[in-house]
């Protein structure tokens, strides 16, 4: 009972970093995006293949992990605005961690900010990071079961990308039962096909980071 | 600051309860496995491989979810005695949780009570739940930089399950430099290859659970 109350309380003071960090980012016209996804769901690959194709002088990156770097010195080679954040082990990001992210970076010229988010489909899902958009990285070597087991991260993400689609037909993933659960969480949920991998379907989800200039 | 310290309490009194339940089993010789890993790795079909082969009446099975009892009902088809455990939305299960599923449980004739723990690979990690063996299951999907990036995991494993060994060929998976990062963080950490999907590799994986009666 204990936790639960201090994890209230937790979150309450999040969300009020979070809506504060959003107006901030809002009023300097910057998109703040979420990336979100399981380990292994194929998030930082994904991302690679996005900043190969932007003018990555719009574009910074906050990347959550753990302990390594190895993720940020993946982006930086791209020659992006990167900032690692390390929790120590602790399973999500808040909201004044990418507050205190934001405040170091250089944001002339950003139009886009995206947070390669800790790998963890329940704890990151409860906690809002002053986001405008939540995109989830959803693997088919996951298995059908997901959206039903692990709710919230599918009721609060407003896109879904469906990744390593190149890997469906050597597994038993049934795509539209998948796409059914889904938006019965969500019904408003955008679902995408892609393989980041075989850098295959990266262009549809370019138009949702930029709309306008792509 | 605060919440590493309720943290540290919890963890503490969640240590106790673990300990004590490992001597409740230890003296009536019954064996308890935490079997770990992230959603969609394979951990409820690998179970379900395992309970083809074995007399089911030795085992239990304790399912942790956060909301759904879809797997528990996977495994009740075994007709093995299960017992769902919903943690609703919280993650990771907690020693008390499974005293008392365990209290509920007839022990009768029962050698091996397994933990299907919820999807997750960091939160999971931290808690001891009386186990006598850690297993992990881990999916050639996931990608080879997991271990250096949960490294607890890793650690705290006695025996890892490599899965989706059938995938391997499709992914740029590299099984020995893999191996390498995980005898790094735990030197005696035993590791097995296997397709649950497939049934391929089952057998070894029986001997640690019955090492006499099979």
């Amino acid at each position: 009972m204990k936790i639960i109350e201090v994890n209230k309380r937790v979150l309450e003071k999040n969300d009020d970093i979070a809506s504060r960090l959003n107006q901030f980012l809002h009023d300097r016209e910057i998109l703040l995006v979420n990336l979100l996804g399981t380990p292994g769901s194929g998030k930082t690959t994904l991302l690679e293949r996005i900043l190969e194709r932007v003018d990555i002088r719009k574009v910074a990156v906050i990347e959550g992990d753990l302990y390594t770097d190895s993720d940020a010195k993946r982006i930086e080679n791209f020659g992006v605005r990167t900032i690692q954040l390390n929790t120590c082990g602790a399973c999500h990001l808040e909201a004044s961690m990418i507050q205190e992210a934001i405040h170091k970076l250089d944001l002339n010229g950003i139009e886009v900010i995206i947070i390669d988010n800790i790998g963890n489909l329940v704890c990151t899902a409860e906690f809002k990071l002053g986001e405008d958009k939540r995109i989830m990285v959803f693997s088919v070597t996951e298995g059908n079961d997901k959206p039903l087991k692990y709710p919230l991260m599918f009721q609060t993400t407003d896109i879904l990308i469906i990744n390593k689609m190149d890997l469906i037909r050597y597994t038993n993933f049934n795509i539209e039962d998948f796409k059914k659960d889904v938006w019965i969480l969500n019904p408003q949920c955008h679902i995408y096909e892609c393989s980041a991998y075989h850098n295959e379907g990266i262009n549809d989800i370019l138009n949702i980071l930029f709309p306008l200039s792509e």
